[in-house]
């Protein structure tokens, strides 16, 4: 393994993302500086900070050279940060020692760090987004198909009252929706370039920094923020909080999904499940164990990137450096998280002879005693309604008996069959979960 | 002392918040349950799910009746909610069993707690807002007057170009102003009414279920959701990733003012200082101590509530009950150290000539290292520049000479003067300082 | 409420807890800090560091004296520590100026607190070590009379192969034998007097200081650590670790009853459960979902203090402020899952009936497929046999018929009734129970 | 870079552990699963559950067959575990499918990958405690070198009074020899061998499974725990607790040298600093940063670890998927902080001419209030010393005179040469320093 599962060949099939690991690859990474310092020269030429020629060279030569990034381990090792090496490894590939002199003209490290991961982050975002959208999309069908499909609403893992599977899914959903709003409103703080010299004030750039930074961030197409974020980290912070929500929603249909495919409830089949080394017989829930301890790692990788907020006076290095250490996995954890939800979402089905059998599990109808106490509030006080109905309830249990035959006798002028009618007690359920599919397909 | 020191009478005076603690109290709790079940039955009757006097009876009975928190207190040891105890409290209470027969129709408890909650949440919001205002335009005015004063900017704790104290204050400040911004934003997810019944489907509603919430999230001016939020906990969760921002902004400002006020830098004196119980001459940083901790505090209950956000199947007590763990404590610590950020704001003064020592502190002029090897480039390439302005900055340690002295015998053709000028070094740190403090003005 | 519900009248009768609660009172805070001064009064009169008149009547009003804690939170408002207002209040009391002026003397503020907390800490240890080893008695006689009942063992929530249901509560129950063990050892670095004064180095006690260090430790049944711990808070870092430790066993626990005492699964009936607001058959899992809850918070709050152990210099007030957040309800939280766990494990019952029918709940047999795989190894190579019965398994499900009766139209020769039997297929369990049983016996 | 900066190229030199990484390899992975299923095969031969013949085969075959990680990937994609395509990868290697059979026989995945991870976290934990042994070896000479080298003590950030350089090393080294101590204590939890079968019961081997697990611990040298611990987790739990305990040792010593290297501050010098990309002077203490960073890293995957330590039923993918992805980067962050640490220990330098300015910043000399109040208190009660004290140190800010000259004219009989001789005034310091060099030297 490595020192983390997602970067293991081991892990490759099951925890590798395709799409997201390449942008938190090293060479993404280098790639990332290269753009970076490419932009600044440009710019720099641009206002006339430094030569035209020099900018146009730098400029073409980022995109055009190659870097190890092997190469930048010593210059790390010694600085912390991997720019310097990068500097003197891109000057040094060059050739042109004149326009080269004008490489990182008036930059810090941390500019150029922090610009190449918003330029790679505005991509995850992308990606992130757009998967939120398929799992809210899919879930969304899911939801639509099976808006009236009766099942036990469970509360405490007690059986509480009828819902529909299409509710069960839409609470899985409907928060996508928010999140994918919420991702579009902090992306502006986050997707900022950072340029801002030593200390936060770009002394060096003779009085043009202001320039620079915005024709900068027109051209990497990132907000201008109009000052230093160097030490400020609320954009990520808040991208933090955001992943930490989205891991939430995936999390809680994890564990629904956990409960509903346990054997002997069995009310959800997923498409995919895992064998045992050693069962014939077993199907794990693979996917949703996967999505759960994902997300759970994703919080925890936004919890850690949270608290590393604080960041002392202009620059903190060891702040900055936990950053470091959070952002990646807390991407990759949550992207593959949202892969896996979409891949199970578009692939289970519900299990309807299951979930009948859930809504009665004991074949005495407790499921319904509420829709009988409030049936018999119209013959009697509801307190004392739901006194009777606990009573009777009591009985069915200890006499084996079921609730609809006790009630019967008891009470035999109420509307029984309708009141007992799972399908007519589920409520509000199936309009929720179309009115979430609606939704999820204007999205 | 008590579970939480936030609780206890020894600290009073210290972390007790004035404002908010009675939004968290015993009283609070059960008058907003009481306030909610008012509006509900309200709601009922308007509809006609519940006799009209029967509605006005409840709804005037619940402002009205007083019940003692601890009458609810063996109600909930039984079923961990207060509400079963509370109902039945409230029943008990009004006397007149054929109108309280129709309290609490259809809801449950979760319905009810919850939106109690929120009632409370609107005020905490309105209150940590208004003191997120009131820093920032505390930071706004102690920036703009000191836009220009020059002091170190350190990065890794090392001196490395000048800024000046406005634009040091400008990044304590200016993150408030997407804080404000951010709270707006997600403020109608989290102050939505919650009614939804035992399993979330209003099921015993009679189909009103869905106008009797939008009546009361009219009447008690909180969003209608539309929906449950039983399980879906992204409201809660987004103003816990809310909070974790807010405390990271403070934390920082808390952090920085902990290394301005060290002995041997004071490069800021604050307007409150704490003694010690046996030093003579202590003036311990009570203030940023305080902020910093209840910071670190509201961070770690914003990540314990992001974690709970995990609700299994239709209501997940063990989850729930996490939530309530965090919430208040959360609020408290976030105000406490927000409220104390106003005062240490509006008290704190910068020292100017400790800021002019700390520019210097070995008297080498060192910090103008970066602005000398710029002004060299003139001369030579940039890189060889640096490389010599490296070479004497070395001397100038060894030898202990000035950085000045040994430049003009290297470079007498420099403009010396200028470079070494740290008002002329702060670059952007004035301007930034002032358009801070124009936004929160604007505040 | 308060800021910690375990404050709240509303939750005293299912949060609070008596024994443990009135160690962190107000009063028993002041108490503690009085009897650490009145012992260090008396220790400093032994050497003759202070007059032996004087340490005699400060060391007899240490126990006398009341002061109100209210009394302290001016000071504590201004110092941010009480200590100070309390060596005022304590002085003022005694009326005796020419014996108060001898009052902490040579001590600082967190000598005395520190102090002060650990003495309690010790009771604190005492119960939570009692009600563990309750914890362990009480599992151990619920696995020994369950050693060979059979169920189900679930993995991924899953049938797996039977085990018992004494197996399944010895795992609840022996790692609190290693907690037991592991608390003892850590309890002399946790239970250290602090007294090292200013700055540690104890510079105003005239070289008398370990002395009276050691004196103080005897006195007061304290480790005399030998040094200071003022900014080394291992101690404090071990319990938390501890906590941790204890708090996952238990949640582990009660995530197991969650699942147990699932509608449709009900294979346990706890002693005690709670009703709804609406429903009346309801009968939620209070005690483990108040368990899981507490089990939670309590690693929370210890991986906050932990996080607070990193202590700047000679005494560092934020982090010194963020142990004092974390410790009470780390404590109180896992010492109320403690008694709840006690509580739920004298007064549950398994359900026979029901643990026989998660045998199978699909009535085909199929968690006999891994001993029938093996069974069938003596005839072919395993991985063959494994195949083998993985296709028969399917053609259980598929077709709806007993493995047992497919496994005797294949295998007619093997012995089926043996292969085929659950309590003869449950290995090591009932042993694993009956030796873990001794094990609490002999606690 | 990638998921985890600790497996980046970038990063090789700074932040990876060339001893540790390797076992952390995907290939020591499967080397230890290998050894594993050897031991495996061993023990069951020897007690006759499988041929003879084919246990010596498994178990030389285990050691001589390479099998590539990444041929894992398939088989771990679809069943979470890569164990059983380890075990057909395995089979299918040895050609010899009669001997082959008997391979993995009757064990279960999380049996060998537990036994696998302990094995390398054997030589994890040796490793470890040899670098703690170095760290505090390290600290002892440095302590006992500078034992009376004085310097200001401080708390708050604030002067308090003298200490010694020796005195603040035996603070970062002591805590050291507790920690290995409780490492040896938690090792024989930790370091157990995981044999249980399916379900925890070891039932698919006929009764020898207890026999086979105690030859196979005797064989890799780990305990023989007795029992199950498949589901629980307290041995990686208190792995955790003891791995965040000196990450908060490390990170205490890391905070005090960011402060006392700080510009301004300057008492202690690095072996080895960072420079910067854009400033010429800057030497950046990139050790200490480095170790608090990986410190907080490492806290952090303690306090995962130890909430994934709840673990459901008898066996729980999503809990053990959360301790895959904390303990690698736990152990690598902690192994390259302790590894810095030894680093930074052995090279850096304090400069006493720095102390001597630090111990009177101002040129006041008020480190000494203390002293002057104890003085003073032989004339007058010591409160009112304090008073007095508290005046004159006022009056010396206020007057930017020296408190031994305001002194001298109120008091002159005092021994006030002696009252202000920072040497005398560091108590205890220079013991505290020997004592602990002495302890570091007997390890």
């Amino acid at each position: 393994m490595t020192a983390s599962p997602l970067d293991s060949a081991i892990f490759r099939g099951l925890l590798r993302d395709g799409e997201l690991a390449p942008l938190f690859s090293d060479t993404a990474v280098v790639r990332a500086f290269l753009i970076v310092e490419g932009a600044l020269a440009k710019a720099q030429g641009k206002v006339g900070l430094i030569p035209e020629t020099a900018a146009a060279f730098i400029s073409r030569a980022a995109s055009e050279v190659r870097i190890d990034p092997a190469e930048l381990s010593d210059g790390a090792a010694g600085s912390m940060v991997p720019i310097p090496a990068l500097v003197e490894a891109f000057r040094g590939a060059v050739k042109a020692p004149e326009h080269a002199a004008f490489i990182h003209w008036g930059a810090t490290s941390q500019d150029i760090w922090d610009t190449g991961l918003v330029l790679r982050l505005r991509r995850v975002a992308d990606i992130l987004s757009g998967r939120i959208r398929e799992a809210a999309k899919a879930a969304g069908e899911l939801a639509e198909r099976h808006a009236d499909l009766p099942m036990a609403g469970r509360t405490y893992g007690q059986i509480a009252t009828p819902t529909t599977f299409g509710a069960v899914v839409a609470n899985w959903g409907a928060p996508h929706i928010r999140h994918i709003g919420r991702l579009d409103a902090l992306s502006p703080d986050l997707l900022a370039v950072s340029l801002s010299g030593a200390a936060g004030t770009l002394s060096a750039m003779d009085g043009m920094g202001p320039e620079v930074r915005s024709i900068m961030a027109e051209e990497l197409r990132l907000t201008d923020p109009g000052g230093t974020w160097h030490a400020r980290r609320e954009g990520p912070g808040a991208f933090a909080g955001w992943a930490a929500g989205v891991a939430g929603t995936l999390g809680k249909m994890a564990e629904d999904l956990l409960l509903l495919t346990q054997s002997g409830i069995g009310e959800v089949k997923l498409g995919e499940t895992g064998g045992s080394s050693t069962m014939p017989q077993k199907a794990n829930p693979v996917g949703p164990t996967v999505i759960l301890a994902m997300s759970r790692r994703a919080m925890s990788q936004a919890s850690f990137l949270q608290a590393a907020s604080i960041h002392r006076q202009e620059r903190d290095g060891a702040a900055w450096m936990m950053e470091w250490m959070a952002i990646p996995e807390m991407c990759l954890a949550l992207g593959r998280a949202l892969r896996m939800s979409v891949d199970v979402l578009t692939t289970l089905e519900p299990v309807p002879a299951a979930m009948e059998r859930g809504l009665d599990p004991e074949g005495l109808g407790l499921i319904h005693a509420e829709a009988l106490s409030f049936g018999l509030a119209a013959m009697m006080p509801r307190p004392k309604a739901k006194d009777a109905v606990e009573l009777i309830a009591r009985r069915a249990v200890a006499e084996g008996r079921r609730l609809f035959d006790l009630a019967s006798e008891s009470w035999p002028d109420l509307p029984l069959d309708d009141i007992f009618d799972a399908a007519r007690g589920t409520g509000t359920a199936g309009d929720e979960a179309r009115a979430f599919a609606e939704a999820a397909r204007a999205l």
